[in-house]
């Protein structure tokens, strides 16, 4: 088979075969189809899109480039979330133990921040001693003792979409609905789960904008794990103001065990809640403790203790804490009428919470803390937020980034609803 | 500047500034974007187009990327014509040394052969003793002793097209007439000459398959070279059939000679002392002898072997030739009612006269010779063509190219006119 066939096919807008596909699929991950070739080819899929059956063919070829993760052993069902990423999204760490609290196991594989959203295990290693790495046997036995494991997808996995999506990232092809959504169900589907709900986010803190891109790359990927055996459900929840008043790392886990004590901010306990029925739903498991019960009773967070503690934390050492803060204040009295999620995102990466490349270190003690949310009533001098910062010149760049990115007036404006929609096969 | 940013805004169909198009141009050259950067971002412009400032800026800035040669010190004007390749098309080699003959230099750097197409150095080389790689100095010696040098760019003329041109070729990015007009232009205004003649190809021989693209094309050329303080003027000139009778590397420096002899195929004959007449127009000679006149007299016969001499090549030395032949006989007695010069072409390559990658050897004696053309009365059994290879094993696969490539019926079909149309600025 020829590569320049395959990008030529796709270059003028026609399908490519399933011998085609399986074909590119091998060859870049064996260094036959070239970096440079697969990055037009990236390039004509983003601008001249794939059909359903195309991504179907896409996401298989991935999951075969690598090894498929097999928990049929286990005595519970197993269940997993996937949120498309934003601004303060600490869900999975209340999540995944309150979900194994319930009744199912949660083997759930997360990934690194880049840019301007969080990434769960940079969250996860503020904690001291605490690792993401974990051989196959070290998450089942993680998994056996506290129901639920969240950790770094081995090399093993999908190594056909670790290196493509390295390759996105540096070549402007990441915004493609058929990519990512292929993307992030080879690994789902490879990692072995046997239900999944997926958060896919909508706002300005999001990849997806609107509600329409977020509802496709919804339906794409219920589409992918319902015709794979996986029983698949979406929602589409709001990203445009930040989740919770905690971004960036260590505060974020902050606010996740203030949530596992039963407190912590309104919507991110809501969305937690939701969250973890839709999974219990997904994975048949029906009558047992409801999850808002096990916020309560202190279940949930005894399972957070013991993961914490089965991959190496100490869930009772203190957490890092930046050098520096500096405040923020209400422009006006009046109410916040708008705090933009990409703002937010954008000021707490350049405090350090996020990273450039690949290779940079986070700073785990970066980020803000939101005093208001939008709704709430402020006075004018009072503090609207307060920045989290190892080193205080990284204060200029990320005030610049918050100007323009909240407003306080006598109304409020229009907010996404925190569920939107809720997407099934 | 981001190069992710300005793959982005091309995606997203916008129009990229001077700034970035320099930027990016310089930063290819020199490393700092990487290759898989500039194939997502020639796929972006492949299929999202740039308009004319945009083309203007992206053949400057491959033109700042190395030297500018300057004839300024000789003491008649410069004349130069480059086609967009098709089959058979052998007519630099009579043209140069007969529009020396008739009053201008022609300073002319040519290239290689790359698939179905053949390149002017191919054919030349196969002349013993001739070299195609001069220094300016060599150039400029050559010009004065024989108002004519066809030769090999140097590494220093436009070395971001050198290296976008390769990368294009492997990543299904040519057929973008920015791309491809951005290249061809920077390399000729870089070539210093002082007036251009562009013979656009059009049919199944030539990139471009229709009339409508070539227009295109030969526009934004004769735009660009325009502005630039080109003297430039385009012909559309048929491909649908082979040009002349002879296709292949040697066979068709014996046809050249023909023509440089007074004889030679009409259509060759034809197509050369039009291409004279335009180069002759547009360098502003005009009352001089007519090309038609030189080709009779055996000025640009002298002109041809002065050339040929002085870049090392023996005029009078037997060709090479290949050790076998078969021919393809007329199915039918009729009229040669199509002869496809794409299946010519590639029948051609594949007995040897062109190569699949750039590392490969060319066979010099390797080819085609058409014993009749379309409008031509064929009998039965009589040779359409013979075809010529140094190992009889090429002869299958180029058997199977040419099958129903020609026809032998009643009436001929249509054929495009010769010369098509005329673009001038």
């Amino acid at each position: 088979m020829d590569v320049i066939e395959v990008i030529v096919a796709k270059r003028d807008s026609g399908e490519l075969s399933t011998g085609q596909i399986d074909w590119v699929i091998d060859a870049y991950t064996r260094g036959v189809v070239a970096d440079e070739q697969m990055s037009s080819l990236a390039m004509a899929i983003l601008l001249n899109g794939m059909n359903r059956r195309e991504i179907a063919d896409w996401t298989q070829a991935m999951i075969r480039s690598g090894e498929r993760m097999d928990w049929s052993a286990l005595d519970r069902p197993t269940a997993d979330k996937h949120s498309t990423g934003g601004v303060g999204d600490k869900i999975t760490l209340p999540l995944a133990p309150l979900v194994a609290a319930c009744g199912a196991y949660v083997p759930q594989l997360s990934g690194r921040g880049l840019g301007h959203t969080g990434g769960t295990l940079d969250k996860l290693e503020s904690i001291p001693g605490w690792r993401a790495s974990l051989s196959n046997d070290e998450m089942l036995a993680v998994l056996r003792e506290a129901g639920a494991v969240v950790c770094a997808a081995g090399s093993g996995l999908a190594p056909a979409d670790k290196k493509l999506y390295a390759l996105r990232d540096v070549t402007g092809t990441v915004e493609s609905i058929p990519l990512i959504a292929s993307s992030i169900m080879s690994k789902k589907i490879a990692e072995g789960t046997g239900s999944l709900v997926l958060d896919v986010k909508v706002g300005s803190g999001a990849f997806m904008k609107t509600v329409e891109r977020a509802r496709e790359l919804a339906e794409t990927m219920v589409a992918l794990g319902t015709d794979a055996g996986v029983r698949t459900v979406a929602l589409l929840t709001a990203m445009d103001r930040p989740l919770g008043r905690a971004v960036g790392n260590a505060l974020e886990v902050e606010e996740s065990v203030e949530v596992l004590a039963g407190g912590g901010p309104s919507d991110v306990v809501e969305l937690t809640v939701r969250l973890a029925r839709e999974m219990l739903e997904a994975a048949g498991i029906a009558g047992g403790k409801d999850p808002a019960e096990a916020l309560k009773d202190g279940s949930a967070m005894d399972a957070w203790r013991r993961m914490i503690a089965a991959q190496g934390g100490d869930p009772d050492a203190p957490l890092p804490r930046a050098a520096e803060t500096t405040t923020v204040a209400a422009p006006a009295s009046g109410v916040l009428t708008r705090l933009d999620a990409y703002a937010v995102g954008l000021a707490a990466w350049r405090l350090g919470a996020g990273r450039a490349r690949k290779e940079d270190p986070v700073s785990f003690g970066a980020g803000i803390v939101l005093h208001a949310k939008p709704g709430d009533e402020v006075r004018a001098g009072e503090p609207l937020m307060t920045l989290h910062a190892d080193e205080p010149e990284r204060f200029g760049r990320a005030l610049a980034a918050l100007e323009g990115g909240y407003e306080v007036g006598a109304a409020g404006q229009d907010l996404l609803p925190l569920v939107i929609d809720r997407i099934t096969a």
